[in-house]
């Protein structure tokens, strides 16, 4: 999975039918730095978010159709979903 | 999915059969600047358009399978589909 | 998908049955410069060619299980495929 | 396969259903330098680890469906899962 | 497919089951050069050598659930594999 930041919310009002109900996030792809810490360095992604992640949060964000099983939605046009929030006290995570 | 911004139409006569029927957008990857906004900055790539976008509008792409599940056709040789429009008013979006 | 630029014909005589049959071109991937024309500037791919392209073409290149079906060869072990030709007069093409 | 170094163990207690029970590492992505030895070099990812491996072991990483049929859990929404250790004594490692 | 220059076999005895039997390569990516020849210059993966190839060969490397019908395995964990060799006397190769 990729490791990434949660940035933001992303709103789109027009949008494949099939994608309404899911919750998106703008995700940044973390970097290890030099400390051994997780830091946002990436490019960014849209990832339905299937666990109530926040702004700020460090998530495990799954790809191509494992997303949508993480959606429970068999024909979600979603190819990245949050399924996991890291705990903090690791990598540098408050 | 990628957030993209759509750069314009692509026209292809000789193509798949399969790919008869779908309009196709090049649309090039988006990035975060310094100021938080998006932006066009990375590769670009051909996507099928499932909800009638249009040139400069930033949108969510969808890649592999689930692209064929956008594109409402089983067998089409399909892997990127555009599946939302940002709304303006977030990310530096007009 | 992919644009690419058509490079030339890859010949491999010891193969995987299933590749038996199949036409495959070398392409390499392309970007736009600051002309707005699209070059080839990137990584190169083995596709196979389901629509008789040729040497400086550029074209939509799909990837994954979607390569199968534009080969109309479920058990094909291709996972790149040509699948359109850009007409001429767009995106600096002559 | 990707093949890359075992950098630590995540834990993520807020997480899909699915994911629990599946043991996640954090692993870098590994390149081949100029001694033709192998060394953690590249972006990282979280992977699910089927066979036990340990920090600093080089791995064998597997993506997309294959990885669900290494966790042996068809919906798991698992794209990364850790398939291999490379033996000590190839590829300067000790 | 990625085409890919083969570097020499990597040895994992602690691995999944279901990749017993299957002999493993490591590849690196192939980029062409000025002169129009391919030479090995990119990451490294590691794949599944479906056609008896060695160290030195350029080669085909399908990916993702492609690479499960090259090994004639439904089930095996591989998601890169070796299909094809490249002859010599094109793009520079001996």
């Amino acid at each position: 999975m990729y490791v990434c930041k949660v940035i933001g919310k992303i709103i789109s009002t027009v949008k494949n039918e099939k994608l309404v109900g899911h919750s998106i996030v703008l995700v940044q792809a973390a970097a290890l730095n030099d400390r051994g810490s997780l830091e946002a360095d990436g490019p960014v992604f849209a990832a339905a978010d299937t666990i109530g992640c926040g702004e700020g949060n460090f998530v495990l964000v799954t790809r191509g159709s494992n997303a949508r099983y993480a959606c429970k939605c068999a024909e979600a046009p979603v190819d990245m979903a949050v399924v996991g929030i890291l705990d903090g006290g690791q990598w540098g995570l408050s």
